[in-house]
Order: structure tokens, then sequence, then C-alpha cells
């Protein structure tokens, strides 16, 4: 069974890069990757702090936050 | 042809959790990673920033360094 990963972005050029480069070359056989746009799904910012997300880019992977370079503070997406 | 991937560390906590999420995920059909721990190989230090890496951990993927969450500053590392 694949595993759920989210990867959290605002659309940032920061964000853009890291989505190109590394969400995209997650193992397909193995992750199942959702992306979610927090500017545009303001109601899952909430879900995305619960997770620890304190920046995006950000990938969830195995219930724990990997903050990728730094793009935005999530406080400025609420 | 597999694209070479290198995930630069330095043993702290972050680094290692990084590198089980991380660098274990990627898609091994497409990507030939090879994990650095720049506190033994303080040699590529040097590689390591000449790729941009500014701290540890970071994946270099396709040219591009992706700092993940924040374990080490490279210049302590020289």
């Amino acid at each position: 069974m694949r595993q759920k990963a989210v990867f959290y972005h605002a659309g940032c050029p920061v964000c853009v890069d890291a989505e190109r480069q590394l969400a995209a070359s997650l193992d397909p056989a193995r992750f199942d990757v959702e992306i979610v746009h927090l500017g545009d799904q303001k109601s899952r910012v909430a879900e995305a702090e619960a997770d620890g997300v304190k920046s995006v880019p950000a990938l969830v992977l195995g219930g724990l936050p990997l903050h990728i370079n730094f793009g935005a503070d999530i406080a400025d997406l609420r």
C-alpha cells in the first residue's frame, strides 16, 4: 500500500523549484504525493500546522515535517 | 540512466531523521543517492559549498540544493 505524503507550498519560486525537484522525485511505488497550495486552500493551513509545518515549502512524510529551503512563514498564510 | 543525488549530513538527530524519511524515499529507478557524512569526510565540505549547500541536512538533486529542516551550519563543519 502506498503511503500518503503531502507537499505544502504557496506558489512562490522557491516552492515551485522544490516541488519540481523533490515532490516529483519520490518513489511512486511507495508514495502517493498530494500537492496543496496553501494560498488557494487556506482552510488547510490548520492541518499543515497540526503536522508541524512552520514554513513552506514543506513535505510531510511519514508524519514528519520536512521544511525545504524557505519560501514563506506559515503564519503569513493564515 | 539514473541521476545522481547527494545527501549531505553531519550525523545529527535532525540529519538522521531526514535521511531516513527523505533520502530513502526517492525513486530508486531514477536516482542513485549517495550519502555523505561531512563530519567524517571534511574534504567534501568544499564540494557541498560549491553546490550551494549552506546547512545540513541537505539534498543536492538535479544541481539544486534543498536544505531540509536545520541541523548544523556548513561553516561549523569546515
